[in-house]
């Protein structure tokens, strides 16, 4: 007999062609045959490749550091969340940076946004240009582990991008009054980033009249005009303008300051009374051999060249003027300088056709002012870059400019820099683009400015502490003032001076300031939705809280957490003195169930802790002290007694007295006072817990809960028999008991005292959820508006939601607290808002959650559905350089058609759900699964263009599923076939959000039963 | 009353300043006050900063590419594991680097150095000085994602080092045979990479009379020479070169060649029969300009520079030489090209007293040669680079170099290059290097190499594909044979020789060998253990096996996991086809109890899926053939019915007669079969697993155990109830019940059919581990010798070993294979191999299994242990300065005394433990908690050096601990305060493995209760 059944059939063979194998030798491959097949898989630049494709046309996304969803999320989850954070510290704008990549890494994207809006009203701008390694990244503690530091700007730019398509506008701070005098006239000139953060603190206080004027015909200053489209798009740009016109600040384009037009005297006599300058830095240096150069000679500044750049590639900014081709440039191009706006103009320049670009400076490369991101982009476009050259002359040659000389720059061994005149280069070159930074000249302008004073430099004379000019009611900020080098510090020039406007005008009227400056937060409707619940009579401020454990520690702890925003806390469980414990250590280890975990969001805990060691006494006067200084807070006394009328008694009327909201009983411990009698010793006999209940009952009048085990068979029987006796509900789950791990030489950890003995303990966390969710919504089901109070892995609004649809009412928090700090509560609260309001978004019906669908992209870019020979190719070899081709070439067709998808503010009013309104909302999704459908079957579906060819869902189809996945040989791009039976595996191993989906199964669904009886019944 | 036990007391208040708070408002901060601010917590070099910190005599490692433990477990677990994976098609040496990853994921060292040995005898060599970039990372398919491709040469350093540490010598594969003629004398010239590598596969065939001569009175060729010691240290060299010994390969120094020496022709009259030529290129290019310039004017090449670096920084290479001191270097140096060699005399020339490096190159920065990695070094050292430069003269002054000229190099459109001679730069310089790359010119060399031919490019004729020069008996390989770039091509070359010398030798004497190539690969004394195991008579070749699971859903699967190497295999749960069922999709899910994690390593699934979907008729016919073609293999039927005496006799009986080895009774599957009355409906009653039990064993003969369901109050009773039966074991534990999720809109994940309804599930993998441990080794507590196969979250070697030592006989793995493939069971086996083996080892009983003890480091480099005024300072702003100007100084003290940790080979004779004598040791350890001993207590210790000063602890000690940890203001650094209870939980939260420990209390333990009641009573 031979096998039929246990052998692949020979297309099966072929689909595993593929598959891994383990290597029973080694390889013999010839070096020379590698050298060739490695340039098939290549998804770098190959040493000796010198392809160069063009750019001509191509204003896509350059940044690094743009982020998808899965990108965002695991950068999120690495960030340390340091105490002190360093890279709040080296933020301008004072982000709190920590707490915003808290909330990303909690899915909680409004919360990241309205922290980075809070204190920077250019957050995404931001996000996107800022030069972070000398700013936040510079600071932050990664940097001393392999993996270096966190994509800052990135999470920046992710968090708040998501903001903007949830199209919400700005508020003030719901219930805020506006300040005395709001209706003042307040003046800005000039709508950049100085300006526009400035008129936001301005309107966020509640200053109600004022006015950004601007001498361009569009708005957004050099970010709109210098900034290139791949760097920072206009939408971008546009909706953070919007968000300023939400505060009701007006905008007046076409002012520029003038004496025929705008002036400081005018605007006085106009009744403004405080006045803020961001005008910028208007003018290019300019060195003398420059002087009679113009664009038809093939002469640029940065200033004449990046906006003509912004005109031709950022369709709308420009849509009435006769500049909305970009410049042609073509041959060599030289450009001068080696700060951030010459790199911008030397990318900018490939795009405009520049066969060749040099970039030219006077220092070496360790002089470079630019941070090396900046550089980078230059770099990897193939730039050359040319170090130690002074400019000589240009050459011209009827009437065009054909090349370039420099003398040699030479630094002397005592530091100075010499020109060599004896040593000359020339660059034969077409194009010549001047970046030597820039400067406010035109004296029309100085004189209109007056009375403020310069100093002899040209820069305004400032209090560098408030951005007071020498006129007391004229403030500035940005280039202008001479202090910010980058965007996000001119933004904080704006929220400075926008303080000390406030003051101003406070004082003119006679009135004082708050001495420590204090400026409102950003907001939205979110922020104004209700989190409150009611349960058993106790109103709840919002449903978190801490659990009975570690955190609870102490009283002052407790205090804390209050003053934090915790709308409950249940105190750590305490006994009568006569069954006080003593604890061992080590007792609270880290969960190994993530895997080789280190350092931030451990997956979970186990703990052998007890119960508290302190004294009743001191938790009934705790008790006392705590509800005198918080009577809208609830807090749940958390008790254990054994099995003794008695004590419970006595326990619970102690606490009861000292006013405690309502009682937890504490039958679920499942280590050390299981041996004393009490936690699940009673806890998982519904006898017992039915008789303690009842006790209890007659003791006491105020609410009070069972702390169920999950170390049981049927939880839902221990629920009903504290519903039975009369318990007011039940707070699931405890801990669940287990064994975290022993050492290779056999020994536990936490091992105790010299003989290395442990005891099995509680594991908490995210690897207990499945089992809490379970709890929860079994008990919700068989015991309808029986209030109970989740607890397992809730480490998020987005977890905390889903108890709540499962049947929680309100929900505690241990493992996500020890992970971190008492502040997460503040990114729940928002984030929780967030969700209730966003439910009955209907254009944001797609969304699950805060997570907007995810777009085709790579890296968070989209990409375009390049077919070739109708077949979708990968991003590697050969096929990369056909895909980047046929991008050339699509961007040659489409010149001038970038498309600006610019969100137009459209309010949608809606009903936003009550906490109550969303209880248990996902029970009736729940069932046996006898109930659910056979037919209506799912299968597979891989989208091409998402795929990295890992072939993670190649090789778990083959080794754990149908083998229903073919994997090209030479694309790497895996294919479903008819086999595939809807088992999902593929879809849950693949690293990719989104790549894989399940799709409705067309075919008819055929099951390969192996061998069939004649009569075939379709049991189960 | 005014609060007194819920408030800080001032000590705890100035404690918790730096902890997190919520920002209740926007802070003003002034730029310029940032600005000043950030520049206290830079890790990065400051874009304003010229400080330079001298490099003079520092050899210490400066790659980036170094992990310590903690990095390369958290690169290894990101590695996707990939299909056919493009980073091993594009190592020359074809590594398995998808497997060696996956070991070092697993914390398998030895069987990831195992793997990178068998492919390439200079693993360690490789993974230090790989041009990565090139090779093998340029092919990872994880550059299609924002974190960016894995450091594939850093895990490939971390694992082969941590072998080195284990120091075991290799040995010829167990078993196998000499080939005929293993006596036949070989040479080979030249001791570097290709000649260790030919060597080490000639030894590994069985060869047994090989010989090296090398010219030079040290070993390793360029590796010793040529390459720096802070990127290859000499240690590492030595380390390979003792495994090229272990195979008994004689070496000869002293030996160049030459006609009074060494020559073929001698070779061949001593009876070599066949010759390996390795020799390098041992002469620099010189340009003319050089010809009359010697080191004494202040010129060298990189052939006369790099060896005196060597000599003078790496002891012991040239003990007995008289070049023994760094060349003493001054000034400005000129290094010339731009190759890897050239960018390490750059970096070299700063440690030889170098003040200004100035790289420079004929064309420009796009067409440099080396890859970006190696350039990156001297971009951080601050080297300064000079494209588009020809050499034109050089100044003498006094006999010394005082200055070069350059001619402009220029590329014309047609894209030749010319030199302008009209363009000259001069550079005032001490020193020139020149690194214009290496060829063979020495003519008495080339006489004696006759008779093998070179082609008119002065390389020697050969034939690519077998490394066979033009006489058939002399082979080649390295820069010698013109093909080879890079150390691992030089070993390649030499490996793709061996074969084909092999089979020179071979067809001499008139044999044949194999027709394909097929090469040894690496062993040591690891591989020797035995890891059989017996059980109910049944002899388990490993303990390794599939729980019955979907890697088990057919045939075909099952046999594919006999031959990549499994012991057993649990089939799929099979019933009587009157219960067949039909599954519904999606049904498989991805776990999120280790959060957002979307990829490889998921640590949990949930799964609604039924038993198997074949009819049973299928499933008999299936044991009997694979019993028939796999008769050593162990072959478990899995079945189910309802509470059915006839049905689970029949069905036990077809199982039998069908040839299972054992029955494996499915009484716990969580989910859809219990309300048919079969799965956990049967395993959660005692009563119920007794009758069934008995009713199978009075069925069959072979054994039979139930699986167990961790579901339940207490699993020892139905293990207990099992035993009374007569089972033979049990199985433990089947999946925990539980809900994963439900997404924001109130659906649950999975959700079937068009009415999206859902089931609780059976929860796998690592999440469920702590139940799983728990419940085995409370079983073989209660019941010893009663045989457990363990299952729940075994995904390794390491964790098998725990499940062992808790008490399992054999291992059920599932999730591990969904998470990847089949062939996860190679680095079960090495892993187990090793860790058994290295159990006894006395020389490294500090070792937790396969991890060494963690150094004192940052970034898995040794760290100085400087201390500024007796504090320990970081590694950031002024105090980083201060700790590399001390730094400065230590080298400047301690020149030449770089120390090498040349490790000694000593053979230590142990006693290998068998699996059976390991089963259940840990048993000792686990007790009630009342057994602890609260005397012996522990606090918690920090090390400030390899402290990265986040914070964690100190923030989890204030929020969820005892407020015990300072946190310094000015250097972040924590300490623990006398207040430490030992709860642990700052070492369980903090980034760095050991950086924290617990070590005994020595003040005595004083409990804060609080308040105390007069009569203390020491309760518990």
């Amino acid at each position: 007999m031979c096998s039929t059944l246990s052998k692949d059939v020979p297309d099966i063979e072929a689909l595993l062609e593929l598959n891994p194998k383990i290597k029973p030798i080694a390889t013999v491959q010839p070096t020379i045959i590698t050298k060739k097949e490695k340039l098939k898989w290549k998804r770098n630049d190959s040493k000796s490749s010198d392809k160069i494709f063009s750019l001509r046309n191509n204003f896509d996304d350059v940044k690094h550091t743009t982020l998808s969803e899965r990108g965002a999320l695991k950068e999120a989850a690495r960030c340390l969340k340091c105490a002190d954070a360093p890279c709040q510290k080296s933020c301008p704008t004072q982000i709190d940076i920590k707490s915003f990549i808290t909330s990303i890494s909690n899915k909680n994207y409004y919360g990241a946004a309205k922290a980075i809006f809070s204190d920077n009203p250019l957050g995404l701008t931001c996000g996107m240009v800022c030069p972070t390694s000398d700013l936040c990244v510079g600071g932050c503690n990664l940097a001393a582990t392999e993996e270096g530091p966190i994509n800052i700007g990135g999470l920046q730019q992710f968090a708040t991008d998501v903001f903007r398509m949830m199209n919400l506008p700005q508020i003030r701070e719901p219930g805020a009054t506006r300040p005395p005098f709001h209706d003042t006239k307040i003046a800005l000139i000039g709508s950049g980033p100085a300006s526009l953060s400035c008129a936001t603190f301005l309107g966020r206080i509640g200053y109600s009249n004022i006015t950004i004027f601007e001498k361009e015909s569009y708005l957004g200053g050099l970010s709109s005009s210098e900034i290139p489209q791949y760097r920072l798009p206009l939408s971008s740009v546009n909706f953070e303008i919007q968000l300023v016109k939400d505060l009701g600040v007006k905008f007046i384009t076409g002012q520029p300051l003038s004496k025929n037009n705008l002036t400081i005297q005018k605007l006085r006599s106009d009744g403004y009374r405080v006045i803020f300058i961001g005008i910028g830095h208007p003018e290019a240096n300019i060195i003398p051999i420059f002087r009679d150069l113009d664009e038809k000679m093939g002469f640029y500044t940065s200033k004449t060249f990046l906006p003509r750049v912004s005109y031709g590639s950022k369709s709308g900014l420009c849509s009435g003027c006769n500049m909305r081709n970009l410049p042609q440039l073509y041959g060599n191009v030289i450009v001068l300088g080696a700060g951030d706006t010459a790199f911008d103009c030397a990318t900018a320049a490939l795009r405009c056709g520049a066969r060749k670009v040099f970039v030219i400076f006077r220092r070496g490369f360790t002089n470079i002012r630019a941070v090396p991101e900046e550089m980078q982009l230059a770099v990897e476009e193939k730039c050359e870059f040319i170090p130690f050259q002074s400019p000589k002359n240009v050459q011209i040659d009827g009437g065009r400019i054909v090349g370039m000389s420099f003398y040699r720059n030479e630094q002397t061994e005592n530091g100075s820099w010499v020109e060599d005149e004896e040593q000359i280069i020339k660059i034969k070159c077409d194009f010549i683009i001047s970046a030597f930074g820039s400067g406010l000249y035109d004296k029309d302008v100085i004189d209109v400015l007056s009375p403020i004073e310069f100093d002899e430099g040209g820069h305004p004379i400032i209090d560098l502490k408030t951005m007071q000019t020498t006129d007391p009611d004229i403030f500035c900020g940005g280039d202008f003032a001479g202090i910010a080098e980058t965007t996000v510090e001119s933004v904080n020039d704006g929220k400075t001076a926008a303080w000390y406007m406030h003051q101003r005008i406070q004082n003119y009227f006679g009135l004082k300031t708050e001495s420590v400056p204090k400026l409102p937060k950003f907001f939205t409707r979110i922020d104004e939705v209700d989190l409150s619940v009611e349960m058993c009579g106790l109103k709840f401020e919002n449903p978190f809280g801490l659990a009975s454990a570690p955190p609870t520690t102490s009283a002052t702890m407790i205090r804390r957490a209050f003053e934090a925003g915790w709308g409950f806390v249940v105190t750590k469980t305490f006994s009568l003195y006569k069954d006080i414990v003593t604890n061992v250590s080590p007792r609270i280890i880290r969960g190994c169930t993530s895997r080789h975990l280190y350092g931030p969001e451990q997956g979970s805990f186990l703990n052998i802790e007890l119960i508290s060691e302190k004294s009743d006494l001191y938790w009934i006067q705790s008790i006392r002290e705590l509800k005198r200084d918080f009577p809208s807070k609830i807090l749940i006394a958390s008790i254990m007694c054994s099995y003794n009328r008695k004590d419970w008694t006595t326990l619970s009327k102690m606490a009861e007295s000292a006013g405690a909201d309502a009682l937890e009983l504490n039958l679920s411990c499942p280590h050390g006072m299981g041996e004393s009698g009490m936690g699940l010793a009673c806890g998982q006999d519904p006898v017992l817990v039915r008789d303690i209940s009842s006790w209890i009952r007659a003791a006491v009048k105020i609410p009070f809960f069972i702390k169920l085990t999950p170390n049981i068979t049927n939880i839902v029987d221990i629920a009903k028999a504290a519903f039975e006796g009369k318990a007011d509900g039940v707070a699931a789950i405890n801990s669940v008991s287990g064994l975290m791990g022993v050492k290779a030489n056999g020994e536990p950890w936490p091992a105790i005292g010299n003989h290395k003995l442990t005891t099995y303990g509680g594991v908490t966390g995210n690897a207990t959820r499945p089992v809490g969710l379970r709890a929860v919504s079994a008990i919700a089901q068989a015991l309808p508006n029986f209030p109970i109070l989740g607890i397992g892995g809730i480490e998020s609004a987005d977890v905390s939601l889903q108890y709540l649809q499962c049947g929680a009412t309100v929900l505690q928090i241990c493992s996500a607290v020890q992970n971190q700090d008492f502040t997460v509560i503040d990114d729940y609260i928002t984030g929780l808002k967030a969700l209730l309001y966003l439910k009955n978004m209907k254009k944001l019906k797609d969304w699950d959650g805060q997570s907007p669908p995810t777009p085709v992209h790579q890296k968070g870019k989209p990409v375009y559905p390049i077919k070739i020979n109708n077949k979708s190719v990968p991003n590697f070899g050969k096929f990369l350089d056909m895909k980047k081709q046929a991008i050339v070439e699509l961007k040659v067709q489409n010149a001038n058609q970038n498309i600006i998808d610019c969100i137009e503010r459209e309010d949608e009013m809606i009903t936003v759900p009550k906490i109550k309104d969303i209880i248990g909302t996902s029970l009736k999704y729940i069932g046996p699964f006898k109930k659910l459908n056979t037919e209506e079957q799912k299968v597979a579906l891989i989208n091409d263009d998402m795929c990295i060819n890992c072939g993670k869902c190649y090789m778990t189809c083959n080794d754990s599923g149908y083998q229903a996945i073919q994997f090209d040989k030479e694309t790497h791009i895996p294919f479903v076939t008819e086999d595939c039976t809807g088992c999902t595996l593929c879809l849950s191993v693949c690293p990719i959000i989104d790549c894989i989906s399940m799709v409705e199964k067309t075919i008819s669904h055929v099951i390969k039963r192996g061998m069939e009886y004649n009569e075939i019944k379709n049991g189960f």
